[in-house]
């Protein structure tokens, strides 16, 4: 009945082929004068989502995460990689040949601090890597006496035989009526925003597709065109994507703002540019080393610092919101068709967690807008629920029980981004499971209806969603909330609420609510709407201040609540909240979703009436 | 009646000396082919009290604030100072030889940008600027095309005729029984915590005087010994303190555990060091810049980053946690009395912001056990209230007449150093006035009882404080809490409730919580106590929590409280901290005072009876 077309549950990856690659990794290490090279989870866009040509990790480690770093030397090799990864690393990754080391707890640069000896030469990939993780391994290999080396081709890539071409997504242009702004309009802004420097490097793709209205396919569930652009302060900005990429109306769209050169011509460009003395702001967080260097070699200058287009593309536009709401709308009643099917099908005890992601993209996809899955869907039974980045596959698959389910997903709308977690009731909860559940909800609420004056970052109010739960002594181990983009990335930076949310929340700023909850091998809760940054008019205010509204559009799970945690402001809160739910999507449903959308929405009555 | 000993009302500075002090500086720098000089407001321990032969800044422009900066050139100068400062820098300084500037708008590197000419040569003292500030010094000097030149000698000292000598305040053990640790398990935890550095070079007295138990009488309000010491990962630390200030207790206490040597033989201890190519971690926050650069020049390594001890020195021990706590009893049964006095004698419209400051400082020298007060009180009514540094003068002293009066003041004691503000009604408070204590009271509550993992900064709570104020569009543009020493510095850190701080917060940590609102032109509020963190025992916790216990006795004025706005639980905490109060004082005070105290305790009783 259901199916799903961009979410696969096969486990790729697993030690099979990780001692021969790594042995056939030696021999050229050893022919090109290298005793060992470093092997990070990136493309050279650090972007999340990887094309298969740059899952080199993966390929020679087996280790499928999405994020962790090999380094292979002479006698030894290491994949490092975080807490979310270590239980699955050390099932996927030959430990006969590579020990599993915690990258916080031992980072490459103090393991290679320690075990590489004097005089060796240790090769990296400067497209693969950022200007200060050069910097950091540089001054690491420095102190044990050895040496970072640069190398003109990828080694991987000698050894990788059947690796996959580039991927070669058609780039198409984003409608002004969704973009809001033209690229003109943008352009101008960017180059205003340059100050000491004569241009920038945009070497994150979100960005370049924000600026130039443009959105490609190139990797899974982001429409990113992977590409880069330099903006001079004056003149024409060049545009550098594979012209094969390009479909007309793209080009035909940008022909009168920008020039088009192809990807491959990007390091002659900078040193052209470097000749002339040229001082280009980089990107910190994406930009390759290589161009960096390369810029300076020739005698140009390289500030490596924040791209400005981030903070412009975070604050969406009038349009931007529009479209946000729009597709929450249309999201909100293809979750809401899924929730209602869930709750008739799951007491049936013959439910899988992949049978809820079949549903669920069948259901998005009905909607005749969905254009990919945002990422691949968490839905998550059992003790699989406290795994927060939990992603099913065929051997993981657990079966629908009694407790609780935990479904987190999203989807890419032209119109807007996608992002909503919900943990639903399976049968009768526990008081501990209602419990949290309700502390949870507490946390959720108060970063909903927070009030703030303009300048707070997302740092300052990341405690509101955990009060509750400190009370009982309980926390969870994630930031509250990431940003979200416009028909781009599900996370997106830079505001964010969380401990490492410095950047001040501003008007327009799309971000994610999501406290959780985590009782390891026993169950998980979690939370998610989206938000959006808007102005607040307060009488008598002596500041500007700032709340937020709540994109989202689902309802919550009144059966998991425990009412007598709730105060009354709080109760009318999740009432307010649902009556929304169910005049905005009432009128998008069938009949018998629509029948459990009033029944899902009201259940508090019935609650309160049966104390 | 009263007087006060530690506290001088009297205005210095002024723009009187401005343009001949600064023509002579020119001529001198001139002589020394310098075309221009750095005079920070600092000492060559970046003390918050700087002692008088330090006070160059105050010397040649006549401003006499805590925080600032003059960079004189040879047709321009200015003064930067920050937003607290800005009038004060008006009224002091002479507008036709100093610009004023804003130190945040536009920093000094900035300016010197702007207006530094190629080939100029800038000179500074390296003495008196850390590392860090010369390295940007520096930057913006390299961008203009100038030079930033280090003077061998002050070329104000030169024309500062009569400049005082350098302090001579005598230094004393400070006893063990409050101290809580010996010196040598002091020291032998220091070295422990070196790991890749040869020694510790300790700049900050504050660090000097908690490593080997000593108090000095250098500086204003804080019980610091000025000097520096250097803690060799092994052998004997080297304490460098002017011999003639030793006491013989002090030098017999030591003799066992370190060397003693002149502080004028320090640069050659460093030189000989960095010729043995020694690595040495220097305190960023305080090393003068000259030690680093000598360090290096002599083939040393100098890591600059932050002194072990400031951590150590901020978790208390039990010894300073029962001196703490006594401290607070005696100071709270001062300020008690100081209350009731008030409370009688304010109504009668006479009394100053000096005689209450006199009177405060009377009560707390009774006690006996006065060393100092911990800074110059902060006595303001009326518009002064809305001042949050406020500094009563001569020329400043306000009648107290109706509406708020707020006091924030703190003293010395043997057993631990006290800060606490109380706002005071005089007459019948407006709505305005009582809206706003009440919604700091709720700030104030909230980090009284705020639970938290471990692991938790002071910036993550730091909006606990402020969502009352929010509420209604309100804030304040100060932190929330510093910390605080233990018979040292009022103000210490690391740890700290605000934006900015960083760090977690542990057992064992003296903050102050000191949420205000402020009215300009109008008036002020603040209420102020100490903390202390400490673990927390949660039934059933899967974390292991922290809170707070209320140092600070003294009753907070409910005249002021709209008690509408507080709920069940926060008008409970209320009437327990009222109740240890009065259970804590009332022993303690004369029967006046008692009478007061029970009253001011109860008055919430009172108060609802009349609703």
């Amino acid at each position: 009945m259901f199916e799903s077309r961009f979410q696969s549950f096969v486990d790729v990856g697993g030690p099979k082929h990780g001692a021969a690659r790594t042995a056939e990794l030696r021999r050229v290490l050893k022919a090109d004068s290298l005793d060992g090279f470093i092997v990070p989870r990136a493309d050279e866009h650090q972007n999340e989502y990887v094309p298969a040509n740059a899952e080199r990790l993966l390929w020679l480690t087996g280790f499928s995460g999405t994020a962790g770093i090999a380094v292979v030397l002479r006698d030894e090799a290491a994949v490092f990689v975080d807490g979310r990864y270590t239980e699955q690393a050390r099932s996927q990754v030959d430990g006969a040949v590579f020990e599993i080391r915690h990258v916080v707890d031992e980072p490459p640069t103090e393991w290679l601090n320690r075990v590489l000896r004097k005089g060796e030469r240790l090769g990296y990939d400067p497209l693969l890597h950022t200007p200060e993780s050069v910097q950091r391994l540089s001054a690491s290999c420095e102190t044990a006496g050895a040496e970072l080396v640069a190398v003109s081709r990828n080694p991987i890539d000698a050894i990788w035989r059947d690796r996959p071409g580039s991927p070669k997504g058609v780039v198409t242009q984003h409608k002004v009526r969704f973009a809001g702004e033209p690229v003109g309009a943008k352009v101008a802004r960017v180059k205003s925003a340059l100050k000491r420097d004569n241009g920038l490097l945009i070497s994150d793709p979100s960005n370049l597709a924000w600026l130039f209205n443009i959105r490609g396919a190139d990797v899974s569930h982001t429409p990113l065109p992977l590409g880069y652009a330099y903006v001079p302060r004056e003149g024409r900005p060049i545009v550098l994507i594979e012209s094969q990429k390009l479909s007309s109306s793209a080009r035909d769209g940008l022909s009168d703002h920008v020039d088009f050169a192809e990807p491959n011509t990007l390091v002659a460009l900078i040193e052209g540019l470097g000749r002339q003395a040229v001082r280009i702001l980089f990107d910190g967080g994406t930009a390759p080393a290589l161009l960096t260097q390369t810029l300076e070699a020739a005698g140009g200058k390289a500030d490596v610092g924040a791209d400005p287009i981030s903070l412009m593309k975070a604050a969406k536009n009038k349009a931007e919101l529009t479209g946000a709401r729009a597709a929450h709308e249309r999201d909100g009643a293809a979750l809401a068709r899924f929730l209602a099917w869930f709750d008739a099908e799951a007491p049936r005890g013959r439910l899988t967690e992949i049978d809820a992601v079949e549903a669920l993209e069948s259901f998005r996809r009905a909607t005749g807008a969905l254009k990919d899955i945002s990422f691949p869907t968490i839905a998550a039974a059992g003790p699989n629920s406290a795994i927060p980045h939990y992603r099913v596959s065929v051997q993981s698959n657990l079966k629908i029980e009694r407790g609780v389910f935990l479904i987190d997903s999203g989807a890419q709308y032209e119109d807007g981004t996608t992002d909503v977690t919900r943990t639903i009731a399976v049968g009768r909860p526990t008081a501990l499971m209602r419990d949290r559940f309700t502390r949870v909800l507490k946390g959720h609420i108060a970063i909903a209806r927070a009030v703030f004056p303009r300048g707070t970052s997302g740092a300052q109010i990341d405690v509101l969603a955990r009060e509750a739960l400190w009370e009982v002594g309980a926390d969870f181990d994630h930031g509250t909330g990431h940003g979200v983009g416009s028909y781009l990335s599900v996370h997106e930076g830079p505001q964010r609420i969380s401990k490492t949310g410095t950047v001040a929340l501003a008007p327009g700023m799309i971000l994610s609510n999501e406290p959780g909850y985590y009782a390891a091998g026993a169950f998980g809760i979690r939370t998610e709407n989206l938000l959006v940054v808007e102005r607040r008019e307060i009488p008598g205010a002596e500041r500007e201040m700032l709340g937020f509204e709540t994109l989202t559009l689902a309802p919550i799970d009144l059966r998991l609540v425990d009412w007598k945690l709730l105060d009354v402001s709080e109760i009318k809160w999740v009432d307010a909240y649902h009556a929304r739910v169910r005049k905005s999507l009432s009128p998008l449903v069938d009949t018998v979703t629509r029948r459990w959308l009033n029944d899902a929405t009201q259940r508090r009555f019935a609650a309160r009436a049966a104390r």
